[in-house]
């Protein structure tokens, strides 16, 4: 048991950077941004295996039926998933992390990983963590230095202190932490060939790194123990304590304590790694072809160079003609351009959006829920139509609404309809009508996902016009 | 009577250059381009009230259910819609209108008017055409000129006799016409100031056209004569005939008689006017602000300049950062970007689109019938949603699918449903299952238009699975 490592995936996170794809209700890690997973299951993914126990996951409240749902999509689920009231940065996600790790055994080794990085080569990657362990298992602080190939100013610096040679994963003492660097002094990490690239990636003992809290940030570690303490049970979440966890700095584990500490290794990293920060490093990530193109679904580049077309649904066509050096991203409800070397000021359109109260700053068409999603499929005076998709098992709250009916027409699997004091069964091209008032429920007692269309007629058809009577996840 | 000129508006052409806004199955004239109207409604606007007859529309058999629709939008119907049974350019469709014209009244005036073109001073460009009326009455053949304001290389030029002084709108006689120019050529003519914009506008009597042709294009006036001759009324249109109208040269009508009449006057034209043969012209047309830049719809332009953002739809948001000279397109189905000054290979990407199969290629996801029109909201494995808006008093075909069942649920107005041997009406907030195999129609017994969400359920959903077995509107 405690020979394993115990991946902890960091998915708490919502930038802006990637927008529209990564929206604050349903951010990066959880797209399909490179290859058929989420970036989120590519991490877990990668994580697993022989000598890899179940992951721990931090993330927010919003998203813990998507990493729910997301894990179950690769056919695994969480050791345990902790819910984070309020983003504070790493550090207290961290210590989270290994106060209930160390509580089952305080010598496990833990791999933390943020879930929104690109790190193609996962065997050569799991090979250097596994040669990492020895060193972590000795009680250090063992990170991962990534080999650079360019004077990238966007990321954190380690200095070694030995020249890493022929990139074996051996560890070796860590110089020191370099933040942020300017163009030149870039170059000259990169042509120095002792610097490598910060990736956030660490092994290490719990009981170490509580140590390392111990001495470097003890009014932390008092306040995640107590986050920790009195958390929460919920639907098999573990909401740590929101008062606990509201006085705490927001502060990453770098600056926390990484930065402090003096039993900082770092085993050297020579494979493919990307943060993916931006639509340029999506576009170089992807792979260019000769031209420098890259297109993604239904996009068609004439005469393009350097150039990235994502089209994120397949019935809406992209097309870029004589672009240089451009970015266009479409979705059916949100659609980017700007030329690749403005991608950081991708942030400044949602800024913008959210100032002029668009719903597409934030949020995406579907709507994730307990019990499964839905999304709006037109809006009409006085109607609406809806997609419902319910997972096996789940159910809808017991409701009413005021001012709108409802006709329910199953389109796949079986829905287990309640009206006022009537249960029944709805199959596939059955339909029910819910008369306005009446209080209802809808459940799929099946084994596969039930998909309804919604037509609902009325005066008034906002989301809050629900009273709720009984909800299994506890939201009347 | 006989003081009343005929407009006479062409309608029949689908161009390219402004995909994805306009497409074959429903092309530019007939777009929002400039304004709340269409071109084709701002047109018939444009050419009416006092000393205008209501106008004759010419135009293509998969248009004529748009044409009858916009015009009743702006509360007006033409006095004859003709059919062409294939594009054949300008010569043959404006000679066929000035034989139907003729038929009633040989001196009958007529106005022959592209309607795809912006005119913003309405009330100006009518004095013009009135103050050119006596020209025409005399049997000249009159042709408008606009004043050019660049050298613009992409339209005909027409050459004056005389300087047009302060543009006042007098007749006199034309010198020549010029074909598109180079460069030079062009830089040179709006030097000269003896050159005007040839728009495609004629005034002229319609026995003075039909003589012409005598003159100069015997064969093609024998061949339209014939087509007019057998033309068929299907539902209020006129049908030409189609094996008359197969042998017709494909020609213009400057080609065909105007080049080579001696009896052509031109009237000077001071006001604005463009024929928006591309992106770059909707640019120029929709007035850019300070930084060259304009939007339509939920667009966001973040430090742009001389760039075109628009989009199309309410719930689709579109933000540039950065550009220069660019023009971005967004509708829900389709994305177009490329820089201004390549707005003319708009047309390669239809191309492009096409060589793939994409429907965003041609056809809009609006699919517009006799009856009304109908989209499709979401197609899954065995399901599909269409919303189905049916005219007052209109009726789909009486009809059976093999491979599918339908819910309808009416949202708005009242349906007549006749289910097999059963007819009954259906209102708002009702519903009616169609079982596989039934026998059904749809009607609109109202004087509202009827909004229906009909979901398909079924092995196959193709367009293709109908039987039809009556049909109003002669398609069994």
């Amino acid at each position: 048991m405690t020979d394993l490592i115990h991946p902890l995936l960091l998915c708490g996170g919502s930038g802006t950077r990637l927008w529209p794809l990564s929206r604050k209700s349903f951010p990066k890690q959880f797209t399909q941004l490179i290859g058929d997973e989420s970036l989120f299951q590519a991490s877990a993914r990668r994580l697993s295996g022989p000598g890899f126990a179940p992951p721990l996951v931090v993330t927010a409240s919003d998203f813990r039926f998507i990493v729910t749902e997301q894990l179950a999509g690769i056919e695994t689920a969480a050791a345990a998933t902790l819910i984070e009231p309020e983003g504070r940065n790493t550090a207290p996600a961290i210590l989270a992390g290994a106060l209930v790790l160390a509580a089952e055994d305080p010598a496990a080794l833990m791999l933390v990983a943020p879930s929104d990085h690109v790190i193609p080569d996962a065997a050569r990657f799991r090979e250097a963590v596994q040669a990492a362990a020895p060193e972590a298992r000795s009680g250090r602080l063992v990170t991962f230095g990534i080999r650079p190939d360019r004077a990238e100013t966007g990321y954190g610096w380690l200095e070694l202190s030995r020249d890493p040679g022929d990139f074996a994963p051996e560890a070796q003492p860590l110089q020191a932490f370099v933040e942020k660097p300017d163009a030149a002094t870039a170059q000259a990490m990169l042509d120095g060939g002792r610097h490598l690239w910060n990736a956030g990636i660490f092994l290490l003992r719990a009981d170490a790194l509580i140590a390392a809290f111990e001495t470097h940030a003890p009014a932390m570690l008092a306040g995640v123990r107590d986050a920790v303490a009195r958390a929460t049970r919920d639907l098999g979440f573990t909401r740590l304590a929101p008062d606990a966890w509201a006085g705490l700095d927001d502060i990453s584990i770098d600056y926390a304590v990484m930065e402090k500490a003096d039993s900082l290794s770092v085993v050297p990293y020579a494979g493919a790694w990307s943060d993916l920060g931006g639509w340029d490093a999506v576009w170089r990530e992807q792979g260019p072809d000769d031209h420098g193109v890259v297109t993604t679904g239904p996009a068609t580049a004439i005469d393009c160079e350097g150039t990235l077309l994502r089209a994120e649904h397949e019935g809406q066509a992209l097309v870029g003609i004589g672009l240089r050096d451009m970015i266009a991203v479409a979705m059916p409800d949100a659609v980017l351009v700007a030329p690749r070397d403005r991608a950081q000021d991708v942030k400044k359109a949602v800024a913008a959006l959210k100032a002029k109260g668009l719903p597409q700053a934030e949020a995406l068409p579907r709507d994730f829920r307990p019990w499964g999603w839905f999304e709006s499929l037109v809006v009409g005076p006085r109607f609406q139509v809806k997609r419902i998709h319910v997972h096996p098992g789940a159910a809808l709250s017991l409701q009413s609404h005021h001012h709108r009916a409802e006709h329910w027409i199953v389109v796949q699997g079986t829905a287990k309809v309640t009206i006022d004091d009537e249960v029944r069964l709805v199959t596939e091209n059955q339909s029910v009508y819910i008369p306005l008032g009446a209080v209802h429920r809808m459940e799929n007692p099946g084994k596969v996902n039930m998909v309804l269309i919604e037509v609902q007629t009325g005066s008034y058809l906002g989301e809050d016009d629900i009273l709720r009577f009984e909800d299994v996840y506890a939201r009347t």
